[in-house]
């Protein structure tokens, strides 16, 4: 699967006020429940004031002693459940399992209507393979123009964010990174947080070729101010910009970054439940 | 369901000293079990020396396994005892599953004597799908007049909390927020604690209109100062909001700002029930 | 049920050097089980050198499938413990369900030896209600003289501390807060912390007429230096007491206060057992 | 149980420097299973380079549900267990019910070998009482020879360690405390921390009389520096010498003490078990 | 089982950009299933750009109780899995019970392609013995080229690094501590980085006849900077070798320095699941 992205993420932490620029479509009252076009993945990955939801998932043990056939049908029934939300919410899927200590996989839900991405959810966990997993980490967020690195604000870099785009083969990799700053760092003017930002973005910009990456607003939605999220298919790569991330004085106003770091392999849904599901296996 | 608020309790928070009003009814001994009118809830809502009880919880996975029938009648013996209880106390019930990694649903309870309060939670764990939800956070605060931005001591802004009202569509949001300060912060002189609320209260007036808030008082009844209460119909505001109540120097001497945060949707009591006890799926 | 007190608790805090005055009473050899007379009450509730136990618990939610006629049952043998151990200990029940996440009650038990309390305890946890009971916190601290606020350290302030009492109805809540200092507390004088505690105290002596309060201290029995425990019928009051606690320097050097904050309802051992065991409810 | 002590313990801590001494004897290749001579309890006490390995329990509920017939067993068993490894391992038992919510009971075993200290506790971990036993707390710690409180470095505090002994009836309870110093001071001088460890001792001397003490060195074998264990009879006592512990400025550098501090009766094996099994109540 | 490896892994920690050298074998897609040779372990272990996926897990009590018959297969079970995928993975276990309350064993798992690990720790979780394990700390890292104690940037110290050898007797204990270090620490300079790593490097090179160390590097792939794994015979020497770690300025920007500290004895897997199952023993 494709994304369609570039580095702007990255230079849209931050800020109190949300560049001018096109007003995020007004929430519709509860939408008719007959069905309707598929959400256009590609413009709702790019549009702004967007809610990401991110659920992260640890499955229990009695899942495994179930039926083979119950799990056989497991992917199934949450295939179909996609199916009914498709036109309200796209859905990604990753396998954490080996990687994560607080999880086997989490789901990444896109809805222009927070509400939907809850009504999907909700019917998730009434699925066979969902009324099996206990959440371990929910973050919701929101997608918001540039606040830093625009054209008008940080010229230069601005271009480079856009000078280079993502060539290496297809991310095997999505890494989900929670943020949260501190309040001097709120307090900072906005001058003061441009400059820590160009700071903090001149080095990235070598990653863009092998680093995708997108970012989510939530401060008072949940625990964080930002989701950070990143596909890649190069880890050493990662591990590198990660550093260069670290080693910039933005970092020192960081309360939260990581706490979970929640690494996963990208996969189907269909996949994901089937590896969890372990259908071949009989009891 | 509409709010009767203003701004009011943004400015609430803080001060070891109610401002001179209309005291509190005392505390009734324990009143007679007999049916009375309801409580008046417009004028429980905006009383002063009244008990905010947040209640929090995750279902229990078991819940989903009972027999159809007895999920189905799981929201009726919710409603019953609210009616019970409904000379002493109200109750409203927000959907949180989806946002949230440790609930499903919390209830707010409104009481005028706190054991009241109690008695209604204790019921409620004894009813079948209390009995199956495990309490995750429970905080307990109390109203109290405005402390701060106060017609005498903050006149300009006290006519600004109070010059514009809540015109968005009715909220489908509520978010929960506990916040605690800092020895700090309590140790300044009532002045400087006024100026600091009065350069945290300025930036919210743009919001009176589309984000609705009251505020409970904490302190040595829970682990928190204050529980702020949200309701709105606009995730991007409430976003934006939080920035700015992140963006002053208040903020620094927050100790507890969330931990949790808990966002849910505001429906009926049965409307919570039922979606959670998924009464249509049999087992 | 009255508490003897006075406002004697909070002036206990701190220092490494009893003040001079009647010895505890010599821990005795294990004595011989045969039934004595009870253990005086109010005596045990103002002696020196006495150990209070404070255990918060949890109830597990398999309790409340058992068959009702076990249920009727509990709470007769869990009095028949307290009755059989009342030469030894003295037992207060308290019901925290509806206030705190952490718990559904606890119980606050004297003794002069505290493997007394031990043997209570430990009884308790095999009747059928304790069983079922899982312990969140548990505390231990002893009662010791006044260590700032006495005759010849702080005058005035120690007839303060005398010439109001408690003139409130009857107590209905009770609280219990843990409290910890800092290093740097602890390597201060005695002249320096005397001073602060009488800051600390000063503020105080309003709520003498509406708040009991009693020190236990635990520096190396737990995780904790002090267990304060507080009875009041006017939780406002008690709020306002302790913002006024928050907002002296003393306060900088908690490293904690609270977590938890327990607050409940004062009822009878029977009360609570039965209030938690909803006898009258078949399965 | 008698314990050959002095005040040794205390001054052991801290330094990357064993003093020169007799060397700990090397560690042998895994010894033949054969049964040998007991280990000599009092020699094991005292030696250097012995492994003290600290193993906090937390029984099950399910444990209480068991047919009383193999709960009467239990004790047997678990004796019978301390009988094969007598050559390799001694334990000691620990009643914590009552004290502390994370534990029932604990265990402290001394090896000469760590290996042979896995070994009996994994061989715990099949009995019937250790299978149904949660660990909550586990640390590991080797004894060394004193730091600084040396005749060479301060001969008279070295004197006044040996210049009392315990004197109090036989100890009834036990206390364990982790400890851990923060970077600061371990980048002190030997110099420096021999001063603050010089005042650290100072004030206990005067409870060589009424408290035993001993240390393990824990750096790198678990999350604490130090493991302090000590008996006593007179909790009063104990508590005075924590507050001295607490008034000096080494304790500015502690990053962990306690957290958790594990309070508990000495027993006899043989008992803690019989009082956790409640042998003699049926099912 | 020997390991080969030098004092390199305690040079190569931090820094953003890898040494010039071989570049790691370019991640290959996902290879065909057909076996092949097995991977060779010395040259993995040796290797740049390999990741090291440390899984940490605690048994849950339900395994001691299958049927002997079930618990006397588990380990076969295991050693086939672990030949099915010997071309893409080296696996090395622990049995860290006994010594730690939040595991029973680990595994140590490298691969070239991080997917590989997670495929095989996914169907050891599939495995009998591997269903009853609960995950409870799992670190990914990845090996990198020296950063500091390079010819080039330290020459004295990188022949010191290789000067001595290891020469005890086969190690018989491992432990694994993660690490991370603060912003101030990756806003130093290159330069006085190299500074702080030399004199952290010092007081090691004594230790490099008893301690082996291995470094791996995790920045944004979990929340830890560094996964640090000894292996050693001489708990003693391991003791003082973390207390000549602490006592150096480089220690002060730890952040995370254990937590957990995971200490386990080396054995076969066949070893440490036999163990654990305790096959021998009836239900």
């Amino acid at each position: 699967m494709s994304l369609a992205l570039a580095g702007t993420a990255l230079a849209q932490q931050g800020g109190g006020m949300p560049a001018p620029g096109p007003m995020p479509p007004a929430p519709m009252a509860a939408a008719p429940m007959a069905p309707m076009a598929p959400i256009d993945r590609a413009k709702i990955l790019t549009d702004l004031g967007v809610f990401g939801d991110f659920a992260v998932y640890k499955l229990r043990p009695e899942y495994a002693m179930l039926p083979a056939a119950e799990r056989k049908a497991a992917a199934a029934e949450v295939l179909a459940l996609v199916e009914k939300h498709k036109d309200k919410v796209i859905v990604d899927a990753y396998l954490t399992r080996g990687f994560d200590a607080k999880s086997d996989y989490f789901l990444r839900v896109h809805a222009y209507d927070l509400a939907a991405a809850q009504k999907f959810l909700t019917d998730f966990r009434a699925t066979k393979f969902g009324s099996y997993s206990d959440v371990t980490e929910n973050l919701v967020g929101i997608t918001k123009a540039l606040n830093y690195i625009t054209k008008q604000k940080s010229e230069t870099l601005n271009a480079g964010l856009f000078a280079a785009t993502y060539t290496d083969p297809t991310p095997r990799y999505a890494i989900m990174i929670p943020v949260k700053k501190n309040a001097e760092w709120w307090n900072m003017t906005p001058e003061q947080r441009l400059k820590e930002i160009e700071v903090h973005t001149a080095p990235t910009l070598q990653y863009l070729v092998n680093v995708k990456r997108k970012l989510y607003h939530s401060t008072g939605l949940s625990d964080t101010d930002f989701i950070t999220y990143f596909e890649t298919n190069d880890l050493g790569a990662f591990n590198n910009l990660l550093i260069a991330l670290a080693q910039v004085p933005e970092n020192k106003y960081h309360v939260r970054w990581g706490n979970p770091t929640v690494l996963g392999t990208i996969q189907s849904i269909d996949s994901v439940v089937k590896t969890l599901s372990d259908a071949d296996r009989s009891m």
